[in-house]
Parts: structure tokens; sequence; C-alpha cells
């Protein structure tokens, strides 16, 4: 049916769902009418990040002249920002997976109460690239974690669930197809690694703390590469888990800061 | 001596450290005199929450008229915001143990960079109470996972590595010795349960996705109880584990929202 999947059997008992981290709820707001018609959700860790890219949208849809400025659907909450473009929604989700899974659930949740269908998802943003040309765009095949695995392990009251991390193959491919038209940016599909921190999980010499050589943060990252990562970052296996999950049609675009 | 502990050999032979998610540096900005005599450093997850207890204490100190305004330092980037009255920083630190850790890795750095000495932290904010009256403060005498076990496991290179998650209990006992001046609100130690994920993970209902039944909800949070957790959140094992490495008297003190 293309309409996005809540697996929460106690949601059909609540009078009323707050989404409380969004400051949007089911009785406060009409959500079908708000929302109903969005086609496309892109997210990304930086709110002015994704304010830049609904105004970009706006330009590139005809929908509003340059510099005309959006709004902040969230601006009753500081946790995270949501703007919308036409059918394309740009939401910030913060750094790491408990702050991108908060957003997500609450997401999910007004996807289905607002009835949209057929919506696909891209996460988009900047990674560390790893053995690739500084500038390079990598179109995630499959999230994995800091063992090179393709999974997320989540803890359900106390218990370890662990989930796949697939991503959408096809809609990878349509993406790399669209770059071609893109020639500034060479653009390719490889596995992405996620970890649960920026400076030791990563490898990085320059944190608080470090205990490890540069030697061996290099065996490490050469061994990354030989799994087939071709970037890391912080949130793609938990965006992976719960779009698979929840039907969600989703991607992760990241770009390697030169 | 007082001064803030870096654990990494690797800091001083880097002709700059540029503390990127802060958006300062040790070449663009006198840290010693912008923050050499900082004190005290509070951190919490909204940055429009961290900004009024800025203008609190301002107000507190003595240092400035009501509805005087504080600049936000991090101004330059949207990751944290910033902002000091007298000896007191206070800062953000968005949702969950990534976010926390990249911004603890940089204030850390930061505060040895400026020489500061006898440096307490407190976490402030809110919290899910567990078995108390709501409106209650949860002082932190232990952090816990979401087994009750007082660890914080860090992964480092894809190894796993099990820190401690104590926090200082004098410093606890002297934050509810003071909080006798303040009967409006009931104070209380305790252990503090820290989450990946507030949903699945919190036994929350209301998930985009959630497996299990109220029933097997209520059995965890009552076994969570009987192994001393009086509140929920999602930063304090990394919270604890990072102060406690570095040298940084370390508390967290969280209100249970009524």
């Amino acid at each position: 049916s293309g309409l996005v999947l809540v697996k929460n059997p106690h949601l059909d008992l609540m009078e009323e769902d707050v989404l409380y981290h969004l400051d949007l709820g089911t009785k406060t707001h009409n959500l079908p009418a708000m929302f109903g018609d969005i086609k496309f959700v892109c997210v990304g860790g930086s709110p002015n990040r994704m304010r830049a890219f609904a105004q970009f949208m706006q330009r590139e849809l005809g929908l509003a002249a340059a510099g005309e400025d959006v709004a902040d659907i969230c601006a009753g909450s500081d946790r995270y920002a949501m703007y919308r473009a036409g059918p394309v929604l740009s939401i910030s989700h913060g750094m790491g997976i408990p702050s991108i899974s908060i957003m997500l659930h609450e997401l999910i949740k007004l996807l289905h109460h607002a009835k949209c269908r057929d919506v696909t998802i891209i996460r988009i943003g900047t990674s560390g690239g790893l053995g690739i040309e500084a500038g390079s765009v990598v179109i995630t095949d499959t999230a994995v974690d800091s063992s090179f695995q393709p999974r997320f392990e989540q803890v359900v009251l106390g218990d370890v669930v662990v989930r796949s991390t697939e991503l959408d193959k096809d809609l990878a491919e349509e993406l790399l197809a669209c770059s071609r038209d893109i020639p500034d940016f060479p653009t390719l599909i490889g596995h992405t690694m996620c970890t649960y921190d920026f400076y030791e999980g990563q490898g990085r010499l320059d944190g608080a703390l470090c205990s490890f050589s540069s030697e061996k943060k290099l065996e490490y990252l050469r061994r990354a590469y030989e799994a087939g990562v071709r970037n890391i970052e912080m949130e793609s296996t938990a965006f992976a888990a719960l779009c698979g999950l929840c039907g969600l049609k989703g991607e992760s675009c990241r770009f390697h800061l030169p």
C-alpha cells in the first residue's frame, strides 16, 4: 500500500500521540493536512545545514524567490529543526545513534499519522572518507558496525536484539545514476561504518583520551577498508535498521569533506 | 595540582588543536585568557535551557541586570551552545552518549589548554524518575548500564574497553546538603540508569516500534528499582567514565518532570 508501517499495537489504544521532541501531536496538529503530501524526507546532523538544504530545494522546485526564509516547523522544541519545501521535508537529527533514533521514531509515527504514501528517506551530510578522494560522495549499500558486521544491536528492556542494516539497493543505483550529471563530485557505492564514538571509536589521535598508536589506528582502518568500508560516521546502522523495519525506502549519501 | 588531565601523548606533538565542534582552537583563540578562571561547568541536553541557566547564574551572581542576554561562545557551530556567567560555564550536549562524548572530549581539552584548576562539572536537566515523586531531583552516586551494572563499555578501534562509572561521593553529599535549603524539591541520592535508546531501551510503549507488553515493561522497571535505579536517562555512564579518567570532579543532578 506504500504506507509507513508502525509496529506497535499500543499506539492504537492511545487517545493522543504526542511527538514530544518534534513539538507536534495528533490532538494539537492536523498531521494529514500538514504532511499528507510529503514524498521525500532528507535528514542530516546539523540544523543550519538542513535549513540551507530546504532553502535550496525551494529554489530548485521554483517555490520561492532566492533568499526567502523557511519556517522551523519544530520551533517550539530545540531538540530538532524541521523545514519543508513542497513535497520535501528536511530535518536535523543531531549526532549519534541515540539522537537520530529519537527523531526517527517520532518521524515514522508522524508519517504514519499523516497517512503518507511511498516516502523515500535520504540521509545527507558529511562523513570521514576511507581511502577515497576528498570531496567524494559515498552512497551506502550496507551499514556496518565497528566490527565490520552488517548489524545493529538494539537493547530492548536490557536484552540485545540484532537487526539488519541493509539499505535499498535500487535507490542506491538510482542515486548513483543521478550523480553522473554532477561531474564535480566523484560518487561511489560502498559500505559505511557506524561508530558510537567520534574520537576513540574512529581512531582519531586528537581526543582527550587516546591510548593507541598511529600504527594501530592505521592497521584498524586498513582492515575496515579491506572489509569494504569507504566512509565512517555515527548514525547509519540505526537509520538502516529503523527504515527497514518500518517499510521506509532509505539511503545514505555522505560527502567526504576535503 | 588540580589541573584537568588529558591522557593523549599525541596532543603534545600537534602544532594546533582545533576543537572543531565547539568552533574554538589553540591558534585561533587565547584559551587561557578566555577560560583560565572557570571553576564550574554545567552541562545539559538542550541549548535553550543552558542559555536560560547562564542568565539565571548571571543574576544570582549579581553580574547582570535581569533580562540581559548572554552570548553563545560557540556561535560559529550549531552542534553545541556555550555561555559563561563569571566562573561558571554552561554548555549543551545534545541527546545520547555519542553526542555528549564529542562535547566532553573537546571540553576537557579546552580546560586543559586553558590551564584551569579544580574544576567541578555538574550535569543538569531532566530524566525519567523511577518509583519517586514527580518533581524530585536525583543526585547520581553511580551510573549503571541497561543491565544495572556500574560500567561503561567504550569501543576503541573495534575492541570493547570497560570503564568505571562512579561519580564523586563527596560532591553528591555536598549537593544533597544544598538541597535542604530548597524545600520545594524532594532530593535523593540513587543510581542512574543510562540507555542508548529512549523508546525501546527505556520500555516506553509509544515508540514507532514496540514488541513488548506493558507487563514485561513493568517487570524490567521493577528489577531496575530493586537494583537501586531511581532515574533513567541517556548520558550518565559516558559522563561518569570520562570525568573519572580525566580527573574532573563530576556529578549528575536531574529533575524528574511532573
